[in-house]
């Protein structure tokens, strides 16, 4: 049984990451960069992008993914940008095939940055390759300064970490030493910001960087 | 494909609720009481059992489920309760097969109360019964009041809701009246409970219940 187990969830994978690479080719075919947000419930992505909507100077769209509601899409198109919500109805992370579905849906003239945010779920979205050019951890003060390590595989194979509700610290016990220490310990590589949700200090650096990301990937599309 | 899936999800299921069905025995001939605590990470889990073991007049022990580290069954081993942590290495839930190994390592002689601390993820250990006698959803203000409507299963199919971190309330955007019509609305007969985890506020209303539960347990194994 275990083996059978194996195998099939091996080849529904396997169709996975050919939905995955469709979406990588029409992605790089347009120049697209694709961001994948992941973190735990109350994170603050769908904040995180609030902020990152109202200063960006690239043009953006979203794709939503819930559980149910619509909630988080509906505070997206409060900026005017394309969204697509997609409720998975009880499943814990977005995969490949969902995402393509909503391409059918989104216009992808002039546009420069496609953001996906993922499920509510520091475990399972991180299994799952959507195609995308990267994964970014958004994890919040709140949450505590031990989740890196008891939650270490998004944050080993993600290219940033969002520490978001900096303007929570003094009211918590959050070590951020040792928070960063620890991201430190499971991927050097990975940009680093902090982000205060409510002032949205932080967020130029983060948008800085998203356009640095757009700009490498348009140089190597030209390439 | 699909038909196939569904109905191999449904023989590991089906085998997992014998699993279940044995802790219940287990559980039932004892006369413990079995309680699974289910929330995103950072909700407040391992800090609600902490307040519950500094102040319990029950005996109790705690099975701790992570992805990785030890660091949650440390802090209650500081209690001196007995506590097994279970890593699933990368496994967003704890299921039945798991905790009875866990019981191999468990002395329940005068035991009261098992507390099982579910893998923090606000979506899977919900679909999967452990045998407990309750499923318990806890929540922090910090995640949000949207978050009952976004990840409906657990909240339909918990006893108890436990709002934590409500210390936080003058520091961030969270509607109480919201959170709780929200809850309502799902399941209109699970506890309700809002605890303030740094001044442990709250904890004995919380503490009474579980008592009021035990009793009931006892009363019924007598019956």
């Amino acid at each position: 049984m275990a083996t059978k187990r194996v195998s099939l969830i091996q080849s529904v994978m396997a169709a996975d990451e050919r939905y995955a690479a469709r979406i990588r080719s029409v992605m790089k075919e347009r120049g697209i960069l694709l961001l994948n947000l992941i973190g735990s419930p109350g994170a603050g992505k769908t904040t995180l992008l609030e902020e990152t909507l109202k200063r960006c100077r690239f043009s953006a769209a979203v794709i939503e993914g819930d559980v149910a509601t619509a909630r988080d899409a509906e505070r997206i198109a409060a900026f005017g940008v394309p969204v697509i919500q997609i409720n998975t109805k009880g499943g814990c992370h977005l995969e490949a095939n969902l995402v393509l579905r909503a391409f059918e849906s989104l216009q992808f003239d002039k546009l420069d940055v496609l953001f996906i945010e993922n499920v509510g779920n520091l475990v399972c979205p991180a299994e799952f390759d959507l195609g995308e050019d990267m994964k970014i951890a958004v994890c919040s003060t709140a949450e505590g300064a031990d989740k890196p390590l008891k939650y270490p595989h998004l944050f080993h194979t993600c290219s940033a970490v969002v520490l978001t509700k900096k303007d929570l610290l003094p009211y918590i016990r959050f070590d951020r030493e040792l928070f960063w220490k620890d991201v430190e310990s499971l991927n050097a590589k990975a940009a680093k910001f902090e982000i205060d949700n409510l002032s949205g200090d932080g967020i130029d650096a983060w948008l800085n960087t998203v356009e640095t990301w757009l700009k490498q990937k348009r140089e190597t599309q030209r390439a």
